[in-house]
């Protein structure tokens, strides 16, 4: 495969920002500043790595204007170098095209309305009256259960499950072993055995989600679990039944939300993080990596709980006293009291 | 597909409770008393949501016999609203009827045995020697290994996979993801590398066992691991091998179990939570989200150890003392000293 | 399947060690001290357990010298008794063999280069111009991407995904809905919508690497994910883009590694730990399960912050006051003041 490459007066007039230096310099690919070589181009985020703007061996950087002088390399000046970066790289890298068809082995449901433009790889199944949007790619083992709607320009990679009855929206990307639409966790306890509650909801999906590998999105109880457009979700996410997750909030990777929280728009949270049930995040909430949110969040700001690590003997010496933090407190008043009380004699 | 319907009668008659109002009324499906229309019946379980019956455009309600006085719409009274809402919602919402058969594309093994009544969707591997009880469905892409046996009315997901060997009760339900049977994570350390131990015991599950999507459960070292009667999983725990989960214990998702540890029966575990290896945790205990269980409990009860979230900055100004509980207690210690020798003077 | 057997003469001669007690003794198979039965080898690796050896119904046992003292049984005397019954074990228990060839339902891609002694199972997809090397077994419902290179004597259980263009050493195991190669989390945010950034890397994984079931390995943004050789993967990790694992480092289940940090060689960390991106963790580290690393560590050692459990209204007695450490710790400074000042009077 011989990369197409672009002369950067031609990323200009298709990205924009300005040149610095030689505009005809050639470019096939992006790369990081410290391993780009010859034909490369790559971006400087943070003024903070400019000793690596120096060392690189790119053909060409993307910098902030401020940034410029720090380089006798061709520039393309952007404010914004990381997004420019991203739709640089994007115009190199298109998505892998699949010829349009249904591979043999797939098996087609009863009623399904499967899109001309669609690529259905091997041993894929689509259940009864499903419908797939036009240019959608379903790479093999996938299953779409009965009823499901899917998008235009979907691309779910192999072996993702979607369950019967759901609605996924235009741009959908889902990574492999991702499961859309799972009963949620719903039991009654009666005379000591479980009930199972069916899980009548659906799960709907807005325009442009991306859902990373092995993460699971539960079907609603009664009610549908909802994901908004524009939603980033990465890799062994867990989404309980009747969630809603609001537009652009992004989750990184093994965190947990459990039943009927609403997460608000613009949301950022981070890594291993865990979402109580029943509760509200505000709009453009921030929580840090490994934080357990156990109440409603109002107001939009930076929420955290990590617990600092330290070297085991030196935690255990610590740690020992989390179980009388009380008891501690009690004291420190004590002694205030009684040091009052002695100079008040 | 016109959805059954019943008169209140016809419920009480075969789920008991008592009517109060029109007998007559006609209930099609169930729902959620924020969101309930014409033909739907929805319940009160918890006082505190009464405001909710008030406003709700339910055709008929569930309540207590205390909260049947805060509505006038016609109510089933039961003393436990929750688990009746999930007997009417099984009987509303039976699960889908598969035929029986066997898809060609499946793939059966020499000397499986297949009840006549078994559902084997498309792509379905079962392997040599496996036995599937009747009334059972297996559905596309599953994977059954050679020698494992599956009860009756089993129900697996898509892209289910059972290792070899292992023995799965009656009524069983896996969720898409889910993998029952794979290594322990077995390891001895000689001369720099690891060798690998062989993991030959099996997984051994009874009766009633629900399993969430991307759910794992590994199959034992020596002896086996074993999931007890009427065990429910939710999505994404990982149980390791030679664990033993008592009978009608829940957990909710992402819980970790580590080797060889025993769960009691009737436990609760919230999620996130993780209980470390070789460890025994008493019946009816209660295990709080994202609580680290480091210790044998060997008394029913319930147990916590989450951090506090707060905004960034003010955990940051409190976190950094953690680090320092064992030098405020000495001193602490030494102030109360201080002050008792200056008293005494 | 008749077991076959070795006199304890034979099993010294394979694999070392010296007879104490009876040589002819022949073995079929391990066990546990506590369910061992005749014709079965245990082990003790741990003198706190001798008293299992006491009661064991084993034939023979494996021991230190310094236990061996303890029991009457036929011993195999070893210095790592743990070590010598995973050679023992792997003996008594080689993996399952399958007859090369490739099930007619599998598809492979144009130009696909499969050794002749590799086994392809029903329903697997290999991409165009991928290779697998000989001896390799690809089980049920396995996709491999294009491009992808795998090395000899893998051995991929059913539904494993491994995308396109990776690279894959000698002796891999990986477990079911293990995804190798998916895309890194990787967004720009531009005029309130999120961008996808290409994930251009691959996932290079050296040799005799195990990964567990639903672990995923994301492929890198621009440079790749690196497994290094020797590696052991527990069930349900979460290795994100640029992640770089140093040879013979294990981790157990369910922990999460964000982006670009390079975890070094000889590591062992702890279920459910999770490490924040961009860090480097020294060669030799112990993280312990539920740690988050939140900083670089740049020695050797065993680190830890578990936050202890309690009953929880104890606990929530104690954690209250983790909003006031800072309160609390400026109150001892503020009573030392005072007691200091009134001293000096």
């Amino acid at each position: 495969m011989s990369q197409p490459f672009y002369a950067l007066t031609e990323l200009v007039a298709r990205l924009g920002g300005q040149i610095q230096g030689d505009a005809t310099t050639q470019i096939t690919q992006v790369a990081t500043l410290e391993h780009a070589g010859p034909g490369q181009i790559a971006f400087l985020a943070n003024s903070k790595y400019r000793k690596q703007l120096e060392a690189t061996a790119a053909s060409a950087v993307i910098v902030t204007e401020a940034d410029a002088e720090a380089t006798q390399l061709p520039c393309i000046i952007s404010n914004n170098p990381y997004s420019y970066f991203a739709k640089l790289s994007a115009l190199l890298n298109p998505p892998i095209k699949y010829a349009a068809g249904i591979h043999p082995s797939a098996v087609i449901g009863e009623g399904a309305t499967i899109s001309p433009s669609v690529y259905i790889a091997a041993h894929v199944v689509i259940g009864a009256g499903a419908k797939i949007g036009s240019d959608s790619v379903i790479m093999a083992g996938c299953s779409v259960g009965a009823g499901t709607v899917v998008g235009d320009n979907a691309r779910l990679y192999p072996n993702v499950t979607i369950y019967h009855n759901c609605q996924i929206g235009h741009n959908f990307i889902a990574h492999s072993g991702a499961v859309i639409g799972s009963d949620g966790f719903g039991l009654a306890m009666e005379a000591g055995r479980w009930l199972k509650i069916p899980q009548i909801g659906r799960v709907v999906i807005g325009d442009d989600v991306e859902v990373g590998a092995n993460t699971t999105i539960d079907r609603g109880a009664l009610d549908d679990t909802v994901i908004e457009d524009d939603v980033k979700l990465d890799n062994q996410i867990q989404v309980a039944h009747n969630v809603r997750i609001g537009a652009h909030t992004a989750i990184a990777g093994c965190v947990g939300i459990a039943g009927s929280s609403v997460i608000g728009r613009y949301c950022q949270i981070g890594g291993s993080a865990m979402i109580l049930g029943h509760l509200q995040i505000a709009d453009k909430s921030v929580i840090s990596a490994g934080t357990l949110i156990s109440k409603t969040v109002r107001e939009a700001g930076t929420y955290t709980a990590i617990y600092p690590f330290s070297e085991t003997h030196e935690w255990r010496k610590n740690a020992v006293h989390l179980r009388r933090l009380d008891e501690m407190f009690a004291r420190i008043k004590k002694l205030e009291d009684e040091l009052a009380s002695s100079k008040a004699k």
